[in-house]
């Protein structure tokens, strides 16, 4: 449990742990911007926390370094490889900070002590030993950690995966009980949809971890799930903001009862499945595992899955997987239909996944309706929908994508900021 | 001490050290040879340690990165940013092994406790604890170590300065009883000369610490001088071998009185210094330190010191600095000369110092006499002259270099085989 003895004290505000990804620490002049920004929060009274990413385009490298060793590097040296790309970053940054006048102390993730599992190139946290940076920080030090790494109990160098670092901040501002949590990104902060789909997409001042989470998945690629995850499971506010531009970004917190939900706050698109239908199997228990089982086993993934009873006495057995699998999984699908003697296999993978997403949705009945009305008055034909607590999502023609996200854009009036 | 409390039982003779320098590990194609060589040995029946430096030219790039950030970067946040070259290596070499169809375990001097004290950027290593690498080595794991790296008692990212993977290889060696530690470089071991300057110049077999340190402290780049210091004071057999060529290369040792040692082991020449002369000063007590307190003050390194008495109550007061250092010390000097009245200063920075070292010398009184002949005989006029225990310098101007050295060789007959 991530500094659970820590939870029950008030939180400290006056503590902000910063997050800046790759592309922000990218050059030593961007580096430079970091530190100023990291600097002036700090001269605003805060203590702070800043989390890096390896500057971007040195883990690919590294990867390159190693797969000219070998085409499949060993585990647990691949991670002692990796982990010098944020090394790199913290020492950088240090210096950048002590530079410009700052006190500054750098760490990686074995000296903090981020404990994670053993499972190298993906370990996940398990505990973080906060005492070493509350010594700094109540010296007046501002303290600089790798990102995306850790130590498991043999004292072995660990990543946690690509985008681990977002994880790492909201690990550390959750056992440090951090006022805020900043990510800062290469955009504003989370739009109501992708503005090069629509223009007139709006940041979004606020959003729960909830909506979030259905976001990340759903494709909207400005946080990692499992840091969404990690900040919802131990309240820790998390801020998404533009290294680049300034603005106050997104707060993405636990739905608050006194404050009045809009009833959709985006919609995602996901252009990434294919789709996939066994026509005609004998409607008997059973089919569903017969179908899926043998993709399973070839490591395929399936996303939304939709039976329809037919007339007959037969179904027809539709799922969506990654645009990648699709070949794999019509292969395994045509020798399952053969054995349960099927009319038919059918696939497409020119479609795309249209989503509405927001918590207001459960105590309103009528979003599905708008929805399906506005796609049908502009003749866009839905393949499979599916719903969940607070989202529903569509599958359409790809050729469809931009008419529908625009579509619905405008009939949820996500371009009006709420009243 | 480094492992003091386990000098008492017999060394294991089955567990060597080996260190390969940044040009032994230069690019990945050398890195799977250095891999092959200590799979060799391992296969052979030896518990192997590899000790690393960074990839050749890679300490000079995160320099060079970090000057980018500041002109002069904080020495904590340094030692951060070049402990990661190490690291990519022992990682690389790891991944190398494990490949080779061998067990490999890479560990940063964090990771297996190098403990040094806080100097960063030239610590000292203080102890090592060696449980964790006998695990490894009991398991028949090949245990790959970071050279150049190790943590100071707050838990701090240290480094020894350039070549203390060297001294790493040898602590190491010292705290696990190692039988031998073998310091892998670009030549085959240590020779009686400069072979660019002497065609006949020839490998030593062997060589004690004492002869060693002389050596390298007179120009011979072979081995770091603490290193070798290191290796005397814990009794560590060192060797000195090719990586690109296979030989038994130089052993260093203690000195075996049961062995005959060789009157001259070998002739060094240094080209880095400048001579500087204050004529007619007035011989009384204390002018020596009127003369060099400036010097030190201005942290200038003084090498020879050599007084002669003049005929009357003057003297002449002579002493060697680094080239480098030569105009300044001339400044420093004048204003010195002008306080003491002296009758003027001289230099010279186009002179070398040639040094004959050798164990046997204290035992034979006719070295001096035989040197000062040899080179009278060819016409070279000695500027100054300089004597420890185990060697004899005179300074020559510059244009006697080659003739010097190989006069002294022959003189000795260093061309031929001990009998």
């Amino acid at each position: 449990m991530i500094g659970a003895r820590d939870r029950n004290g008030p939180p400290d505000v006056t503590l902000i742990v910063q997050k800046f990804g790759g592309t922000s620490v990218g050059d030593i002049d961007r580096i430079r911007g970091v530190a100023a920004l990291v600097g002036a929060t700090h001269a605003r009274g805060h203590e702070v926390v800043v989390v890096v990413s390896a500057m971007s385009g040195e883990t690919d490298r590294l990867i390159a370094l190693a797969r000219k060793v070998t085409p499949r590097p060993n585990a647990r040296e691949l991670d002692v490889l990796l982990a010098t790309g944020e090394q790199v970053t913290i020492a950088l940054l240090g210096m950048a900070l002590e530079a410009q006048g700052h006190r500054a102390r750098s760490y990686t993730g074995v000296q903090v002590h981020i404990l994670t599992d053993s499972a190298h190139n993906k370990a996940r946290i398990l505990d973080i030993d906060g005492d070493r940076v509350r010594r700094d920080l109540a010296e007046g030090t501002i303290v600089v950690v790798a990102g995306f790494q850790g130590v498991d109990e043999h004292g072995d160098i660990t990543t946690l995966g690509r985008g681990g670092s977002d994880t790492t901040a909201v690990a550390l501002a959750a056992a440090l009980k951090a006022g805020e949590c900043h990510i800062y990104t290469d955009v504003d902060g989370v739009f109501t949809t992708d503005p090069r789909i629509v223009p007139e997409a709006r940041r979004l001042e606020r959003l729960t971890y909830e909506e979030m989470l259905e976001m990340a998945s759903l494709g909207a690629k400005v946080l990692q799930i499992r840091s969404v995850e990690f900040a919802s499971k131990y309240n820790v506010p998390l801020r998404v903001l533009s290294s680049f531009r300034d603005g106050g970004g997104t707060l993405i917190t636990a739905e608050d009862p006194a404050i009045e939900q809009p009833l959709i706050s985006g919609i995602t698109v996901n252009r990434d499945e294919a789709k996939l239908t066994v026509l005609g199997v004998p409607d008997k228990p059973g089919i569903a595992a017969r179908i899926l089982v043998p993709i399973a086993e070839a490591d395929i993934e399936v996303d939304m899955i939709v039976q329809n009873v037919g007339a007959d006495a037969t179904t027809d057995f539709t799922f969506t997987v990654h645009r990648n699998d699709y070949a794999r999984a019509l292969e395994s699908l045509k020798r399952v239909a053969a054995e349960l003697r099927a009319r038919g296999v059918e696939g497409d993978d020119r479609i795309v996944k249209i989503s509405v997403v927001g918590v207001g949705m459960r105590s309103h009945a009528g979003i599905a309706s708008t929805m399906f009305q506005a796609l049908a008055g502009e003749g866009i034909n839905i393949r499979m929908i599916s719903t969940s607590e607070i989202k529903i999502s569509v599958v359409v023609d790809e050729r469809y994508l931009e008419l529908g996200v625009r579509t619905l854009h405008s009939a949820f009036r996500l371009d009006r900021a709420p009243g």
